[in-house]
C-alpha cells in the first residue's frame, strides 16, 4: 500500500455483536486484513453472546501478532456502543426464528410459498412491521450519539431498514450491504478465464454495473479484463436457461447447498427475456415475482426453499462451534470472506478507494425510481465518504416489476413510523405474492400472521391482526 | 347567456364520421344547444356512412330552425376534412368486431376473463398495438393539415392513443374525453337529494376532484351545494358494498344493462378498502386488478362481462336505425346526451367556462406520475386552451396498483412507435392479468393474439407473432 | 344565483384587523355582496383599532338589511379570534413605517434606488427577515386553533409570507392574494372596446394566463369574448413603448397616482422585449432588475417612486376618515371593490366557481420553478378547495430573470425559520440590486440595515448586524 | 500494473489535430506512459499543421522503444479520421484570434472587462455562436462514422460545446476535459505536507467532491492521507484572503504568468464568504459574476487579464518550436502533464480505473440543475463507461450564482440549433456582465458583436446583428 494511504485507527460499534454469523466474518476479515487498528465493541441484547464473541474476537487478533492491532470488547448498553464510534455495524435478528417460521408456515397454508421469505411478499412484509421500530430505535440513537458515525447495515429486509434509519435521522451516513450480486461477478470472470483458457481472472477483476433493489437486482454492463462481457453472457444464459448451470454438481448430500444455492435457471431466464443479467440469488429473484413465474415450481426451476426448520439446526451447529472456539478450539484457517465490509471501512477512512454495489437513499443514481428509495447500484467509497455513481435505468419491462416493490417500501416504512395502521391491509395485498388471493383471504392472511407476531410489535401495529 | 360570452362560429372534423354512437351523439347536442355556429365535415374509410350520417346531421340542423346554423358534409380525403379545422373529433374503431371478439376469446381460452378488453389487460394490448399506426397517421395529417387545432379523441384505449397524438406532434392541443365518472357524480347528487329530502340537484351539480387514468379513476373529494360529500359516499358505499346497490332494479330483459351496467359492488368495495371513492365503471375497474380480485367471480360482485356476440347484434340494430333515419323516420326526441364535447368545445370558443374530467398529458396535474403520461383529472376549457388542474395524489395503496398501468402504455406507446418488437413481450407479461399466467403460457398467448390480428398491424409488428 | 350555488355561512378572522386599508374594503365588500352570512372577528396589535373597525364593519351591515346578516366583533387574543374559524384572513404590517423608512433610505445612500421596497431587494429583504417570525407565530397558531380554515395572506412580501406559512405548517389551506393583475385585464378589455366600438368588456371579461412570481408577473396567453387578444396586445405595447400610455392622463395634483400608477412604459418594453405581457405594475417590476434598466431612470421611463413620508401622511388621512366613520359620517357609497376575496370566499364555501390568479406552492402548475416555490398562477376556488391551474412556462429569457428571485425567497424563509445567520448574507449579495455594489459595501450596507431594524427582530437574527 | 488491468490497442481521431497546445500534451503524455498501443488520427482544416504534427508524434513514440507502439497519421477528411475510431478528442480554435480580439475589445468600449472571455459574459456568448454550428457538425459526424466512440471535448466554452454535442446527437458518450481545479487540488497537498512537515502527497493524492460548472467549480470535501483538509483550507482562505498567496512569488518578467495566474485572492474570499472552497482559476470565476465585485479591481484582487495580442505572441512562439521540432530540434524531456486525457483513455480501455471532474450531462449527479445540463463532478472511468458520481448539491448561495448561467447555456444551444434568433438578445443581456448595461446599450453591443463575427455565422445567425 502506498504511504499516503494508509487507515487511520477507527473505533467500531457492532450492534447484534453476540452474531454467530456476521461478526465472526468481521473478525475474520479484520484479522486477515491486518492493516486496520480497530476497536470493536460488541453490543447485543444477548449479552453473554457479545461477551463469548469478544473473546473469540481477542483470540483472532492475537493471531495476528505483525497486522494493526485489534481490540474487542463488549458493551452493557447501546450508548456505550455508540458513543463516539466510527463506523457502527447493524445485524440484528427482528424475532425469533419462531417467528420466521410463521412468516413462511401461514402464508403456505394459503398456498403462497416462499423461498426466503424475508424481502418482499409476506413474509418479508411482516418481518419489516417487526424490525422497523427496531432499527428506528437504534437510528435515532446514533442521531444523539455518533451522529458523525458512517454505518453499514446488514439487516433484511435491507432496503426497508436502511430506509428507516434515513427517515429516522435524514443526514445519517449509512448504507447497505449484501454479497449476492457476487454470483454475477464470478460467473463474468468465469467467462473471461474459459475465453482466456486459464484462470486469469477472480471476481474482484469483474466489474459490474448494477441497478435495482436489493435482492431484485440486475447488471446491464460487464466488463473483465477491459473487455464487455454481456454478449459472452447473455449467449451462455440462452445455451443453459433450459438446463441450468453449475459450476460444481450440486452435492445432494450437503443440505446447505441444496437451500442456499441454485443453478442459474431463473437468473438465466430472466436474463434471456429481458436482455440483461439478473444478478442477485434465483431464490431472491423469485419471491420479487408472481408465484406462478417460478415459485409454483421451484423444482423444476432448481432452487432451493430454505427451511426454516434447517435454519434453526444450522443455528444450533453455530452455537456449538462458537462455544469451542471459545473454550480453545483452534480457529478456521486465515482467509478473506466474500464481505466487502472490511474494504469498505479501509477506503473510508483514508485506505484504497473502493467501488461496490449497495443500498443507498436514491440521490439520482438511479432514474425511474423516486427520490429518496433505497436503490442498490455501485457507490465509490472514499474518504469523502459514500458516494453513488450514477447507474442509468432499468429496461422498461424490469422497472415495471421492480418500481411497485420500491414504493411499497417506502410507504411501509412511512406507515409504520407515523403508526398509520390502516394503510397497512392495502400494501399488503398489492404484493405480488398476496395479489394473487381473492381479498377476503388476503386480509385473513395479514391478520393472521400480524396476530401470530403481535408480541413483537408496538401495541399501535398489533392492532392490525384485529382491524375490519 | 351573457352577450360578451358567446361562440365564434366553428369548423369541426369528425375522424370516423360515419360512426353509429358518438356522431349521432354530437348531432343531436348541436342541435340541442343551439348556440354554435358549426360546419361539421364527416370523414370516414366508410364513405357512404359518413355520407348518410351527413345527411341526418343535416336533418337534425334543419329541427332548430331558431338555433345557430350547423352544416354538415361528408369528406372523401382526410386532408380535406382537416385543413383549417378548428375541432378534430376521433372517433374511430381499430378493428372489426371480429378483432375485438378474438382479443376477448384467445384469453379466456388460458382462463383469463376480461370483462371489456379495450383497454388494458391483454385484449387492450392487442387492440393498442392496433390502433397506434392508425391514430398516428391521424395525428400527423393533423400536423400537417390543422396544427392549431382542438382535438378530441373518443376512441379506445384511451389514454394509450391520446398519448400517441402527443408523442408523433407533441404541440398538438389534444385531450381525451370519457364519461365515466358520471356515474360517480350521479350518486354524489343523490346522496345530497336524499339528505336534502328533494330532488335539488343534478350530477353537474356534483363537482368532483378526478384521480387516475382513464377507466381507473377515483374521486378524493366531493362537494354538492357546497357540501362535502365524502363521508356521506363513504357511509354509503360501506352500507350497501355487500350487496350493491342500484337506483332502479336490473331488468333481466334488458339485455344492454345486464352487460353494460353495474351495481357499484366493486366501486364500494374497492372505495371501502382505500378510503377514497372509486369513479370508474365496475367493468372497467376490474380489468386493472388481478383476476382473482373480482373477475373471477363477476356474477357474486354482480357486473356484466360484455358479449361482443351482443355487440355485433347491437351494432346492426343502428344500423338498421341510422338507415330509417336516413329514409325519413322520425328523429329522436330533443335531449341533450350525457357527453361534455359540445360545453367543451363552446367553452374553447368563447362560451361557458367548462371543468370536466379529461385526459391530457400530466404536465404536474397529477403527482407520482411520470411527467407526460396520459392521465385523467379536472381541467379547464376557456378560449385559454385546455389547462388541467393539479389534482392531488392517490393514495399509496392505489398508487401501488394504477402506475404501473401508465408506465406501461407509455412503454407501449414508444415500443409501437419505434418499431421495437422485442420489448412488446415483457410488457405484455406484466400486466396483473396475463402475470398470473405461466411464462410459457403467456407467451404462446401474446403470438396467438398476434398472429389472430395480424393483417390488422404493420409488417414489423405482425412479426411478433413469431418471436421467439 | 341558481339555488343550488348558495353560500354557508362562514366565521372570518381577520389578523390585522384594525387595518385601514384591507380591512374596509373587506366591510364594503361583504355589504355590497349581500350573499355571504359572515361573523368577522377582528383581531389586531391595537385593539382599539380592532374595535373602531368593528363598529365600522356594524355599521356597513346594517346597510344591507336585505342581504346576508354580517356581524363584526374585535377580539382580544389571536386564540379567540382563529378557534374554528372558517376563513383566515392575515393582513399585518411587518413593522413601523419608520422600519419601512430605513428600508428605502439606507440603500439610497448606496445608490440603490427602490420604487416600493417591499417585496425584493434590499428592503423587501430586510422587511421579510422582520415579517417571516411574525408570521410563522400565526401559522403555528393557525395549525392549533383553526387547522381546516382557508387563510388567505394579503400580506407583502407576499410571496416569501405565503411560504413561511406552508413552512410552518405544511397542510395548510392558504393562499396570496394580489390585485396587481388587474390592470393588464383592464387593458386587455379596453382593447377589446376599442376593436368593438363599443364598451362591451369589463376587465373581470378578460381571461389571462398568469405565469410568475408575485410583483413580477407575466401574461402570455389573453381572450376577451372569446378573441385571443395577445396579438393586439403586443402590436399596442411596440406602438406606445417609447412615450407609454395612460388611459387618462396624469393629474399632477393628485399625489396618490403620481407615486402609485404608471404609463405602461416599462410593461410595454419588457412585453416587446420577450414576447408576452409583463403584467404586474411597473414600480414592481424594476425592482427585480438591474438598477440600469429602469430604475436609474424613473423619469424617463414615467413610473413614481414611493415616498414613504407620502405613505404616513395617506395613513393620517385615513385615520381621521376611520374616526369620522365611527363618529356617524356618512359610509362611502356602496361600489364593490377590486379585490377578488369576497368572490374567493364564496367560491370556497358553494358559491359561483372562481377563478383568479394567486400565489400558491408550486406542486406542478409551473414548469421551470422549484417544487413549493410559492408561484403565481390562476387556481379555481370551489368547495373541493384551491386548485392551481396549469400554467406553463416563461420563455427562457424571464425564466432566467425571475427564477433566482424565487430560489432566493425559499432560501431566505428557511434561513430565517432555522436561525441560520451566516445564510442571509450570500442570499441578500446576490439580489441584482445589490449586485451593483463591491462586496465590502454590500456588507455594509446589510449591517447597517439590520441594526437600524434589530428591535423587530428575533435575537438571533438580530446578530446578522455585526457578523463579520 | 496488475495483468489483468492492460489497456487494449486503441485508435483515437483528433479533430483540431494540427493544435499548438493540446496534441503536443496528448503525444508527449503517451510517449512517458508507454502503456497504450495506440493510432492517432490527426485531422485539421489546417492539414498542413496535422502533418507538421504527425512527424513530430513519430518523433515522439519513437523516443519510447520499449514502450507500446503508438502511430500517428493526418487524415484529409473528418469521415477518414473518425470511421471506427474508439475515441475521439476534439480541440478545436472557434474562429481566428482575431476575433478573439473583438470578443474582448468590444465589451471594453462599453466598459466590459473580461479576463479571458471564451465561457460566459459577451465574449464567451459571442463565441458559442460561432462555436455551436462547427462542433454540431462534428457531433453528426460521429453519430455517422463511428457512434460508439468516447467523445473528449477540450474546447471552450466547455459546457456549451459538449452540451450541443449530446443535443445533436443524445447517445454520444462524450464528456468535457478541464484541469483548472488541479490548482485547488495542489494547495490541499501543500496543506497536508506543511502539517506533516514533510513532502508526502502531490496533488493525486488529494481527494475532492467537485460540484459547478466548468470554470466556476467548488469543493466542499476534499481529503489527503485520509484526513479532512476543509478547516485547515478555510482557514488558511481566511488568514491569506486579504493579501493572497503564491507557493512562489510572481516573477514580473514571466508574461505568461502575469496573464494566466493569479494569487488565490478571489477563491479565497469566495471561499470565506460561502464556505466552500472555489476550485476555479481566479480569472475565470470573477467573470460569472457581476463587474464591480472582482473585475472593476483587478490589480487589486491580483489576477491578469489575458491580452488577445500576447496569446497571438505566445503562438507564433509556439509555431516556431513546432517547425523547430518538426525539423529535428530536441523533443522536450519526457514529464507526464497535468491532464488526465491518457489516464482517462486507459481507464475506458481496461487499464486502472480512474476518477476525475469532468463535464457531463446532469443525469442525477447535481442537485439543483435541471437534468441534461453540463455540470462538472467527479466521475469515474472504467470499461464500463464514463459514470458521473453523485455529488450533492452546492449552498444555496452559490447556487443562486451558478445556475442562471447554466439555464442560459441551455438555453443558448436551443437557440443556435433551432435558429431561433430572437431568442438570443434576450439571453445576453441577461449574463451579469451585460446585466450591468441600460438596456439600448446592451442591444448595440450585441450588434455590433455579431456584426464583427458575423462570417464566421451561419446566415440565419448573422441576421442577429441587425435585429430590432
Amino acid at each position: 500500500m502506498h504511504k499516503t494511504e494508509h487507515t487511520r485507527p477507527v473505533t467500531i460499534a457492532y450492534v447484534g455483536g453476540g452474531s454467530l454469523n456476521w461478526a465472526t466474518k468481521l473478525m475474520g476479515d479484520l484479522a486477515q486484513d491486518g492493516t486496520v487498528p480497530a476497536t470493536v465493541r460488541l453490543y447485543d441484547l444477548d449479552h453473554a453472546a457479545a461477551e463469548r464473541n469478544a473473546r473469540i474476537g481477542t483470540r483472532y487478533a492475537a493471531r495476528s501478532d505483525t497486522g494493526a492491532p485489534v481490540t474487542y470488547t463488549a458493551e452493557c448498553t447501546l450508548e456505550a456502543a455508540l458513543r463516539g464510534a466510527d463506523i457502527v455495524i447493524i445485524s440484528i435478528l427482528p424475532g425469533s426464528f419462531e417467528d420466521m417460521a410463521n412468516d413462511i408456515a401461514i402464508p403456505e397454508r394459503y398456498r403462497i410459498r416462499q423461498s426466503v421469505g424475508d424481502t418482499v411478499g409476506p413474509g418479508g412484509f411482516v418481518r419489516a412491521m417487526r424490525a422497523i421500530p427496531m432499527i428506528a430505535e437504534i437510528g435515532r440513537a446514533i442521531a444523539r450519539y455518533c451522529p458523525e458515525a458512517y454505518v453499514c447495515n446488514l439487516t433484511n429486509p435491507m432496503s426497508v431498514l436502511t430506509g428507516t434509519l434515513y427517515a429516522v435521522f435524514p443526514e445519517i451516513r449509512a448504507w447497505g450491504s449484501c454479497h449476492e450480486v457476487i454470483k454475477t461477478r464470478k460467473i463474468m470472470a468465469y467467462l473471461a478465464n474459459r475465453r482466456a483458457g486459464e484462470v486469469l481472472y477472480g471476481y474482484r477483476d469483474a466489474k459490474v454495473n448494477v441497478l435495482g433493489i436489493n435482492h431484485f437486482t440486475f447488471v446491464d454492463r460487464a466488463a473483465v479484463g477491459g473487455v464487455n462481457m454481456m454478449p459472452a453472457y447473455l449467449d451462455f444464459a440462452k445455451e443453459h436457461h433450459a438446463n441450468g448451470w453449475r459450476e460444481s454438481p450440486l452435492d445432494p448430500a450437503n443440505e446447505h447447498d441444496r437451500y442456499f444455492t441454485d443453478s442459474f435457471r431463473v437468473k438465466f431466464d430472466l436474463s434471456r427475456r429481458f436482455g440483461i443479467a439478473a444478478a442477485a440469488g434465483d431464490r431472491h429473484l423469485v419471491e420479487f415475482l408472481p408465484q406462478c413465474w417460478y415459485l409454483d415450481d421451484h423444482a423444476v426451476w432448481k432452487f432451493g426453499l430454505t427451511p426454516v426448520e434447517f435454519r434453526m439446526r444450522e443455528r444450533q451447529e453455530k452455537v456449538n462451534c462458537a462455544d469451542a472456539l471459545d473454550k480453545g478450539a483452534e480457529l478456521p484457517p486465515a482467509r478473506a470472506s466474500d464481505e466487502a465490509i472490511v474494504e469498505q471501512i479501509k477506503a473510508l477512512m483514508g485506505g484504497p478507494e473502493h467501488v461496490s454495489n449497495v443500498n443507498l437513499p436514491n440521490r439520482g443514481q438511479f432514474a425511474g425510481f423516486e427520490e429518496g428509495t433505497i436503490v442498490e447500484t455501485n457507490a465509490r467509497f472514499s474518504p469523502l465518504g459514500i458516494q453513488p455513481i450514477v447507474a442509468g435505468r432499468l429496461p422498461k419491462g424490469l422497472e415495471l416489476l421492480a418500481r411497485p416493490h420500491a414504493d411499497r417500501q417506502n410507504a411501509l416504512v412511512a406507515a409504520v413510523l407515523c403508526d398509520d395502521v390502516d394503510a397497512l391491509l392495502p400494501l399488503f395485498v398489492s404484493d405480488p405474492l398476496v395479489a394473487a388471493l381473492p381479498q377476503n383471504k388476503a386480509t385473513r392472511l395479514f391478520r393472521e400472521m400480524v396476530t401470530a407476531t403481535q408480541h413483537r410489535l408496538p401495541e399501535t401495529l398489533a392492532k392490525a391482526g384485529g382491524v375490519a
